[in-house]
């Protein structure tokens, strides 16, 4: 099977502290939870969540990209379901999509339904059982 | 079987930025990649591979707390082998960490080796074979 390589450098800053630096010079910094760490940074299970809902972010604008100025925002809350003992590893993740344009709820959810299926590769590297969730202009538009 | 939640909210800013907002206010900031974004941001495959290493940074300087002042530096670079054809998510995860310090080999590759077998909840979030080397004062000094 033919694959592709991607690498990161990641360094630590004393403490708990971690800084990952990617393309670009852009930063990544995390601390450990409250009474270990010092709110520095994010913690990395967060970060886990913050780069799924990314993945699935970019999917959902890129298929919806002829529409892009017709959405107006998109909040993406991703909630994870952690084993309450270690390894502590995320079980269950929800994904919503908040969103807010003049846009067919069809053409969202079925974005938001070819990412989560085909393409995201986060979402694809998770073990968890990852949901998806739609509330378009306040109303709930989809959930699987 | 008992769970803990964790939430975070990631908003768009336009074309294929997202950015996420964890405790405290810090950001994990992402970007499509080239062709497509602009270098705004992480890759969000690189923010999962920078939680992976800042989880697994964080158990072994933890395990490793009273002698932490003999730790000079810890980089970790983590290498992941991802699908060529979507999802292209990870197959397989290298972890190698470079560390600098007046500390045993054994003690440094024991912490390693708890948090990748037992601790690190991020590493046993993923589906991909995570696999760890050390790098001690320059000698490569243990491999999983």
């Amino acid at each position: 099977m033919e694959t592709n390589g991607l690498k990161l450098s990641t360094k630590w800053q004393g403490d708990f502290v971690f800084e990952a630096a990617g393309q670009g010079g852009h930063k990544l910094r995390m601390d450990a939870h409250q009474g270990v760490g010092n709110d520095q940074g994010l913690l990395p299970m967060q970060a886990l969540l913050g780069s799924l809902a990314g993945c699935v972010g970019m999917d959902v604008v890129m298929i919806l990209r002829a529409k892009m100025k017709e959405l107006r925002s998109i909040e993406i809350i991703t909630e994870g379901d952690k084993r309450q003992n270690p390894p502590k590893e995320f079980l269950a993740i929800m994904v919503i999509f908040i969103v807010e344009g003049d846009i067919d709820r069809e053409k969202v959810w079925h974005a938001i339904e070819v990412s989560g299926e085909k393409y995201c590769p986060v979402a694809h590297s998770l073990k968890a059982d990852v949901t998806y969730k739609l509330v378009l202009n306040g109303e709930e538009a989809g959930a699987k």
